[in-house]
């Protein structure tokens, strides 16, 4: 696992980022660009669900059925996704098209029709898909849980609410297009067979040259409260035939030292069958079909997010068990663990240094949250050099104070 | 795209196949079981499922917990699915941990400790799964579908019905396990990086050498129509928020020299943003938030399946709209749409050569309904002679006629 890292800085501030890969012949890129959930004007939440659809509908001389027809003609994967932060934008396809794809994105980025008609289409799209968020509870209540958790407005749904979405006019989304695609906070990220110098010179080409004379952006909006108070626990009543339950408690970010000690901890309660929620909630017991728990991070706060589906009868004792299981790690935990859950965190590793998107995305998001990418030797040599010590030191120093917990289904729980 | 393919053949009927891959590190391998759930005994449906869960609950001298730990202590990603013809269980992995892994995995196909304790957790966990579903309707209807669709028992939930998981014994399914999980009809697949010469010496020291002794095997009961009449409609009557809609109809098997024309098809109908329903149904009338249509295939038939996901006032429309477009397709196809679909086709193609699990899968389910291998380049050349002719030659001659359609939701449609 050694990787060379490619990076250029444009005059203009985007960051241009790459990692090749030998004997691959495919190519992923994405476009981070600033106008994440938590990112957009309040009252118009769910605005980025609107955009990452509507600027594919037609881009430069190329209307909505002509820009579809040139994308799927390069054979390209799409991959959209609108997080707090950013609203990414990329694809994986075969390395001779890279040029021709980096056209049409930088057209639909900064050329995008933006057409009254395709933005009710594209709105209407998102109701539809916050709506169907009831038939998939599931999702709906880990985005609940995100929003219940953090503070406002980073926990904000991507989806966005539906009485926004429909308060939302094509004028006031341009107008977030204008100010919030700020090609000074933009991360461009490629992973996979490439040239550097090629990708450099039309990037520089497509985003400073033709550019040139567009108004300046806003510069974003920091996180502030909204001052709404937030409940610990949340119950959505509905008719589901099972309870969903998510969990959330707090702990340190990406940038702390003891990153790497959370991300253990996380893993020796859910990183594999013989992990402790898997054996104690699901093997021992048979309290659920479906829990996990995973490190959930964004630049400004993070927390370990935990899901458990189950019956009604046996709800409260699966929401019971799995908070002990969460109390009970700063108690003792065993070699054997901390190694599997090692062991468990390397070999992921392993599996994203072989997949062209999986570094293309991790070497953006790095750069964000980190101002820096970090090798994959690095991350392993950091994920070895943890320990029992170093872990249960790091759970006692962060205990687990406040959970956060949301349910939906037909029973409240304590 | 050039492959090698291993293959070795075992004295008991064994297959083992291998497929190099260059500059990975990683290996993939499955053993696909002849034990999926068309091949399960009336009023068993859903053992399948039991079954991959209980035989990872102890095996060799391991018991639960023990062997948890020691298949994490390897750092796998497991892998397990159970089909109609198969129960397929694998991982990927770093390969210098293989050989660790196949002798866990062979204990557990040859010698899981099947306790009566552990098969009433893994039969209450299938049936939470199966209640589970009524909050999955998207995944529900799509199963339900393949039941009205197929001949019986090809087209049987793999989940099982919680009537029938209720009545199985333990007794029951170690009788089913020793009756199914037949070596003569198992196949062995890995991908990735491997020494193909010490994996074959092994799997025969595995299961053969270790394995003489064990009594015969059934041989699996073929296609046989249970003799309900299916319906063309069913309408599962529910409070959801949306309408979920899930329509077949026949088309050539895998085997069928039509079946690329019949790929190239499906592409043209749904193969991304430009292809038919996207454009029709979703971009240009803004009718579902959610749709696409996939071939899929079994050894004794096959289908075009197609999910839409909408809301209760537009799935009348959408349902129309989507028949609509699959009748239009053998009225005219442009150079173009063809094109489109097959660079997407072969575009998908790269991606999977380069994923160690995709390809372990591959060759295995190749195997099996093909009793061959295809090379990669194969399936390229094949793609890349079709034509408009050809697909609509094809079409004519292959008219959809029936369609059998399931819906979930508030609404019955016509």
């Amino acid at each position: 696992m050694t990787e060379r890292l490619d990076k250029h800085i444009l005059k203009n501030g985007m960051v241009v980022l790459g990692e090749p890969m030998e004997a691959v012949s495919s190519v992923a890129f994405g476009f981070m660009l600033p106008a994440g959930a938590a990112q957009l004007p309040d009252g118009c939440c769910g605005a980025g669900a609107v955009i990452a659809d509507w600027i594919f509908r037609g881009a430069g001389d190329k209307n909505s059925r002509e820009l579809g027809d040139a994308l799927d003609g390069l054979g390209l994967h799409r991959a959209s996704l609108v997080s707090s932060s950013h609203i990414a934008i990329g694809a994986v396809l075969e390395a001779g098209n890279l040029a021709r794809a980096l056209d049409l994105y930088a057209d639909i980025i900064l050329k995008s029709g933006l057409e009254e008609e395709q933005f009710e289409l594209a709105r209407q799209l998102a109701i539809d898909g916050v709506k169907a968020l009831d038939d998939d509870p599931r999702h709906k209540v880990m985005l609940k849980l995100q929003e219940q958790f953090y503070p406002s407005p980073l926990g904000r749904s991507v989806l966005g609410e539906i009485a926004e979405l429909k308060a939302l006019t094509a004028e006031k989304t341009r107008e977030i297009i204008k100010n919030k695609f700020n090609l000074s906070q933009t991360i461009f990220a490629v992973a996979g067979k490439y040239n550097f110098d090629e990708i450099c010179r039309q990037i520089e080409d497509l985003f400073i040259t033709r550019d040139e004379g567009r108004g300046a952006k806003d510069e974003g909006q920091g996180m502030r409260d909204e001052g709404r108070a937030k409940s610990k626990y949340t119950h959505i009543n509905s008719e589901s035939a099972q309870v969903h339950i998510g969990l959330m408690t707090e702990t340190v970010k990406p940038t702390d030292e003891d990153y790497y000690n959370a991300r253990v901890a996380v893993s020796v309660l859910s990183g594999g069958m013989s992990a402790r929620l898997f054996t104690e909630v699901r093997e021992k017991r048979g309290l659920c079909y479906a829990i996990g728990a995973r490190y959930h991070g964004l630049k400004e706060a993070a927390g370990i997010m935990c899901y458990a589906g189950t019956t009604p009868e046996k709800s409260q004792e699966t929401l019971d068990v799995v908070i002990r299981e969460f109390n009970r790690l700063s108690e003792g935990i065993s070699e054997e663990e901390i190694e599997r859950a090692k062991v468990g965190l390397k070999a992921a590793l392993i599996l994203q240094s072989e997949s062209s998107g999986s570094r293309a995305g991790g070497i953006g998001s790095d750069y964000y949250m980190l101002s820096r990418v970090r090798s994959l030797d690095e991350i392993k040599s950091k994920i070895e050099a943890t320990s029992v010590d170093s872990v249960l030191g790091f759970l006692r120093n962060n205990k687990f104070g406040d959970f956060t917990v949301v349910t939906i289904g037909p029973k409240c729980l304590k």
